[in-house]
């Protein structure tokens, strides 16, 4: 169920544009519009899930669907070789912002240790 | 298959301790050696995946699986309401240092942006 004020489930609807890396049935990956890193996209399911704290054993496929096709757009990237780091925030303290869970897929620079 | 050079393997089979926080028949999650925040725990499936570019569509249950345990890990942590943040590293070159894919869950304290 889309929820009527998420931003994400606008770009699920199209009712707001997004640079679009991929999608299908279940999800699609678009562009960061803040990027971290000179390839930075977000893997996001249609379905309407908080975040990962809200997620439940039923959704277990579809969380897997996301990493899947965070791994597919990197390697459509050319990060195949030099790696990237797939990040999900859960709750406003963890930097999480919008929330309709996401998975940030970040590589193409040199990525540091703590993760933040 | 466990893989006989790898560490986490040895984990899984019990050869080597680890600070274990769950288990179950598919996957388990212990205290990261090298934690970077109060709480840092690994999240590993028994099945030896190389890392998530080596995972192909039959794993997509078992990778949401690994992170519906991090966020249960979280949760029995007392992250609830703090937030936490799950990591997974691709590559040498994005910081993965077993290959044997494992997601790290991060929390308990503030997590900066961009993740590393």
């Amino acid at each position: 169920m889309a929820e009527q004020s998420c931003i994400f489930c606008k770009i699920v609807a199209g009712e707001i544009p997004a640079a679009k890396v991929f999608e299908d049935e279940r999800a699609l990956a678009f562009r960061d519009i803040n990027p971290q890193a000179p390839t930075h996209a977000l893997v996001i399911p249609r379905e309407h899930i908080a975040s990962l704290g809200d997620a439940v054993e039923s959704h277990e496929a579809l969380l897997g669907h996301l990493l899947l096709i965070g791994a597919r757009v990197a390697r459509e990237a050319g990060l195949a070789e030099s790696g990237f780091r797939t990040v999900i925030n859960t709750g406003a303290g963890a930097g999480q912002s919008v929330f309709h869970i996401h998975a940030h897929v970040l590589g193409g620079r040199r990525l540091s240790w703590p993760p933040g």
